[in-house]
């Protein structure tokens, strides 16, 4: 029905197009709110995803609305604002358009802040067992697969069937891998108690699975350390230096050391790393520009893309060097430095200033170990225990966009915490029927 | 990966299954719980649906959370009653066993509460194009699609094309059509207000649909009347007297006494009535019980199979007639004074005791018209304006399962309506990109 729209000619006003709604072009879009600049914000989506909460919908623990502020919300006071519901796909420097899945979009200056999808190590036919989580859609079928899993295995008769139904194995040792682990940990043990008859979810097998030698391996070791025996203390196996080799529908092979091992499993999740996605990809391509390994393109010091100083490259997108030449994580906070740096630099070219190269400020990252517990680093010190996850908390929720967001998660919290409840456990499956026509 | 399990044979006790976690199937089970029997409540859904809320949810009032709480969770200090994840598919009523998609389990006495879907005339490819309005992904699918016409909208530069996207059709002149015309017009003229910049959502048309000569058939004729000029004030084109020929993408044919009509519609909503869902079919023809219809199943005045005394239809599935000998209709509050008539049948039947016919306490029926408004009888009393609409809120409020609902339920409603703002607006959809690959 959509018809292809003529080409979008520009208005007077300079024009900044950001591709991409998540932490780095929110930050950006929002710091150009009253500029003498038209912006049009793109994404794919109608709203902002705050990622760092999504493991706890995948758990139960939140409602996918309360992680989700909707973009034309956010802007809807700020006149120079545009928000546009669409897909960018390719790239045309020279003429400075940017070509959209069903149109084109001319542009003064290009801002790629178009994030990163999961990373499957080549192996894409994982994509059809293990569930990533990175959108809304994802955390919702990890709920739904949780669910259906105790939910089967309540019927389940046959034994060796059973305990690979309530075997849940986690890929990535990671951030969102000890998350997700500590989350499903607590809601095997404590949430669906009592609530089955035949099944004692609190015997589920949790594993998380880590290539590296210690889980956390970005944080200081004995952070790790502490993060591991919260974990076991909850009853996860964390299993490290163990790379997977093998994903199938029965469960995993992994190696560890020069051993291989086959894991029965119904449920794998994965947590194991971000590539960029493919319109990256497509910018790299039109602007010759280099990419890392996980095809993010290396950006100049101030994020430009190298020969093209109209177009910048942020967040996941972006693979940039901090003053040790490390590649930057892919992490908010960079994102989010990273979009109002951008904001700074084109205030300062309207001006027409010079401005400093890009400097992340490293202020610590934190990371919950179940539903008391996290283990971070602050401004160099080391945080763990009871006082860590109430900072992690307090930062969260500050951080959350929009007031009534805010308002919703820390209700939610309260009554999670009250209760020992998880009440969003509504089984969102896709097809019908997720009863009994087999796994999902 | 599921095998097929062995046939659940029976314990000691009498066992009870519920096909059905509706209304009527949980207010059963709930008035079962501590009675010695054994109870097996099945569904295809691991939560409980409150549907009279649902239209809020289609139109980012509510989150989808707010109207299911988990069967397990309200089950889980009944020991008695266990909450099965299954589908019903048919009966062999002679060896009393009732067959699901992946086995089969023995019962003393059957209920049947397994509910309705949607309706279409007999015209199932239309079920393509409209949305209807019975489960929460349909709630979710409507959202999507009113959003995405608006931001499809806000892109379009085809004047035709812009029309049909901002036209929407709901089919159906009953309470739902109504309360869901109510509600999008406000979504329409307040909530998304600001929000463009190219379109004035105020602009959208909206068209409410009704073959019968007046909306609300169903309530005295002054209601219908005070429940259209709301809707017209609030910008809702009422069609009476007419009646859907053709459903198609690119909008509706209908009759108007002996004229027919094109009306260009990117989006038509289907709030036209319901039937039986296979499954009662199956019934009735395995106990060869008449049907009306719609499919339900004509039952005895103690909501038994006629010739099967242990096999009870109750709610949306049962052709119930009242003292008049008209038919009930398939409302909530007939489903739930089934359910606890049945429970007192059994119980009844449990000490040997007889037990009088059903009979059907109308307490009377409100719908909402808008965010301020609606119409109702209360006891034979005429209600109309903002006490019923106070009114129905309490009513729907107290009626919640679970208290984490309801806390939920009125905090989104107490933020809507001080700040005109719909919050839960995620545009879930079952594609990837909503964005530009044609209409979902």
């Amino acid at each position: 029905m959509l018809s292809r729209p003529p080409v979008d000619e520009k208005r007077a006003a300079m024009r900044v197009v950001i591709v991409g709604g998540g932490f780095g072009g929110l930050a950006l879009a929002r710091r150009l709110r009253r500029a003498p600049l038209e912006v049009v914000l793109l994404d794919r989506r109608n709203f902002h995803l705050f990622q760092p909460l999504l493991y706890q919908v995948a758990t139960g623990g939140l409602s996918a609305a309360s992680v989700c502020t909707p973009l034309r919300y956010v802007f809807r006071g700020a006149k120079n604002v545009h928000v546009w519901l669409a897909k960018a796909v390719g790239l045309d420097p020279r003429a400075r358009r940017l070509q959209l899945a069903d149109g084109e979009i001319a542009y003064d200056l290009l801002v790629v802040a178009a994030g990163s999808r999961p990373h499957f190590f080549g192996h894409s036919p994982w994509a059809q067992v293990a569930l990533p989580l990175k959108t809304v859609e994802d955390a919702a079928a990890i709920r739904s697969r949780v669910l259906a899993a105790f939910e089967q295995a309540e019927r389940e008769h046959d034994p060796e069937q059973l305990r690979a139904l309530m075997t849940f194995a986690i890929v990535g040792g990671g951030p969102t891998g000890v998350e997700l682990a500590g989350a499903l940990a607590e809601v095997a043990r404590y949430t669906l108690r009592r609530e089955f008859r035949r099944i004692e979810p609190s015997l589920a097998r949790i594993l998380l699975l880590e290539m590296a030698a210690r889980i956390l391996p970005g944080m200081p070791p004995t952070l790790s350390a502490r993060a591991e025996r919260t974990l076991r203390r909850l009853g996860v196996e964390v299993l490290t230096n163990t790379q997977v080799v093998e994903v199938s529908p029965a469960g995993l092979r992994v190696r560890r050391g020069v051993l291989e091992e086959e894991l029965a499993c119904g449920n794998v999740l994965w947590a194991a790393g971000v590539e960029a996605v493919p319109f990256v990809r497509a910018v790299a391509r039109a602007t010759g520009a280099a990419t890392d390994r996980w095809g993010r393109i290396l950006v100049n010091p101030d994020l430009t893309v190298p020969g093209f100083p109209e177009i910048f490259v942020l967040g996941d997108a972006a693979a940039t060097r901090d003053e040790n030449g490390q590649l930057l994580p892919a992490v908010a906070p960079v994102a989010v430095q990273q979009g109002r740096y951008v904001s700074q630099l084109i205030r300062a070219r309207l001006r027409g200033k010079p401005h400093p190269p890009f400097r992340y400020r490293d202020w610590g990252y934190l990371a919950t170990v179940g539903r008391h517990e996290a283990v971070g680093t602050l401004f160099g010190w080391k945080l763990w225990g009871w006082p860590a996850w109430l900072l992690w908390a307090l930062v969260h929720l500050a951080k959350i966009v929009g007031f009534a967001n805010r308002l919703l998660v820390l209700l939610q919290w309260a009554w999670a915490y009250l209760t020992f409840g998880r009440t969003a456990r509504v089984m969102v499956e896709w097809q019908p029927a997720p009863s009994s026509e087999g796994n999902s």
